[in-house]
């Protein structure tokens, strides 16, 4: 059986490299951007199809703007809280040297 | 960048493995199970991870009777949708051998 596709995550996953430098996120390794890719489909609407090729029709109907913003906004929400939170190692290795930092000056 | 991964798929999937048999469809082409599939996934809540190893726990946080039971009623409704405005070439050719015999009879 052939697969059904959310288009929503080709969508998403153009929008957020399309707007990644202005997200303004601590960090855009590999980890964090599915994160944000996963926490923003959980909130947007699915749009599942049963052909690649119908994407298109789906991101034609995005073409509102206003429908386009509310994802942009969503995005934007989704990218801000995995940058408070973010659980990459990237990350987690910078916490450690800070720390290490500040018990090297206390 | 790899994948993020709806566990909803994988669930709905099995699910309609398990009780296609008892969903009465007229068809059970493989074009037929997709539609359901794509129909059924639009109508519950996505559930992303950002690894196929988490949809187990997701899986498992179903476990509870009565959120299985949900799924199972979307899942026979959305059978029901398709099977009663089937897309699939096997129908369109049994219309049309119907047809015919209509025609023949008349």
């Amino acid at each position: 059986m052939n697969l059904v596709i959310n288009a929503m995550e080709q969508i998403m996953k153009d929008l957020l490299e399309e707007y990644k430098d202005r997200l303004q996120m601590n960090c855009m390794c590999d980890r964090c951007k599915i994160d944000v890719l996963a926490l923003v489909l959980n909130k947007v609407q699915p749009r599942y199809v049963s052909n690649i090729e119908k994407i298109a029709y789906v991101k034609a109907s995005f073409i509102d703007k206003q429908e386009m913003t509310s994802l942009i906004v969503k995005l934007a929400e989704c990218a801000k809280i995995v940058s408070d939170n973010p659980l990459c190692e990237v990350m987690a290795r910078k916490k450690e040297v800070d720390n290490h930092t500040l018990s090297d000056l206390s």
